[in-house]
């Protein structure tokens, strides 16, 4: 008999590591019922059996389980590398927009931003995370500045911002869904901006 | 001798006016010094000079004040109309530049994007102020296709939202400023696809 651990305990760290992982699970199960406004310390201990005090204890406000929840969630989004830029840029947007699209995903952001607006450490987390994502993918611009289908001096993080902020804006400001014409006039606009050289820096 | 009503009772309404009135600039100087996490109701209470308990039961919380804000200070940015569709363009990206550049109208702007996760009456009110002013400017791309300078059937709307996206991406996501260089690039991106029909809706 091969030794499988206990259910729930897999994760290494033991006890600390599953009163997390409950906590989590249970925080990114309630985001898909209810939005970050119903999201209580209570309505965790609930679900995750893990007690209110222990979970205060360790991450304060249910801000802090949520940013926790982010980084384990970030950079789960592969960066494409197809050989052709278009296509790079089309395979990207439709992986944002299916990521944030999924309502719980969607709660966790909207929930990050307002966190970010009371508390300054959260500030820093939501910036770092978008800048650290965005920096990540930027290897489609430098492909394409290798196989010479956008102009050498193009900055390659601009062309990356311009791509996500319509994606964003929607999601988080106009707290819509990204539909597929929001994919297709995002798409088209960065891909033509980034070829004619909107984004290169001169000098 | 004229009658000159006493100083503070200009605004109709009487004391309601007067006490609305100096909550709302209160506010505003507060967001002026601090970010939207510093502002209190003891501190609009002590700046205003209205008694906390009065301003709890008008608008319940400093969100609810904020809210109020907007209102009375959105609609201030008047819709270009040069005669130029890339003069207007950047016109427009320049006022919506200037405005968020000013601290105490971005803490405003973050303050209500806050808001509205934990409160879905303010998420109407922060989409109905984007969407209502986005349709007021769509004017400039209206009488681009008039004048010939973009295809007849452009959306008028999101071209608008593409020049706003990445301005409102760096203010309140990003949380920074916007810069010459985001201006020139948003400006010129959005000019492109616009005139290159990304933004027409075919049949």
């Amino acid at each position: 008999m091969t030794e499988r651990p206990p259910h729930g305990s897999a994760r290494p760290g033991g006890r600390t590591a599953r009163t997390r992982a409950a906590v989590l699970a249970a925080a990114y199960e309630e985001l898909d019922r209810d939005s970050f406004a119903e999201l209580t310390l209570d309505r965790l201990a609930r679900r995750s059996g893990v007690h209110v005090s222990t979970i205060r204890r360790r991450w304060r406000t249910v801000e802090g389980v949520v940013v926790d929840l982010l980084a384990e969630r970030s950079s789960t989004l592969p960066t494409p590398d197809t050989g052709d830029f278009h296509r790079d840029l089309r395979e990207l947007t439709q992986a944002i927009a299916d990521f944030n699209n999924a309502l719980r995903n969607r709660n966790v952001m909207q929930g990050l931003l307002a966190a970010a607006a009371h508390d300054t450490r959260v500030e820093e987390i939501v910036r770092n995370a978008f800048v650290r994502r965005t920096e990540e993918v930027t290897l489609i611009v430098r492909n394409a500045v290798e196989r010479g289908d956008v102009p050498e001096e193009t900055d390659a993080w601009e062309v990356i911002a311009s791509l996500g902020a319509p994606l964003y804006y929607r999601v988080l400001i106009l707290r819509g869904s990204i539909d597929d014409r929001l994919v297709h006039t995002t798409v088209e606009a960065t891909y033509l901006a980034a070829r004619s050289g909107v984004f290169a820096r001169k000098g």
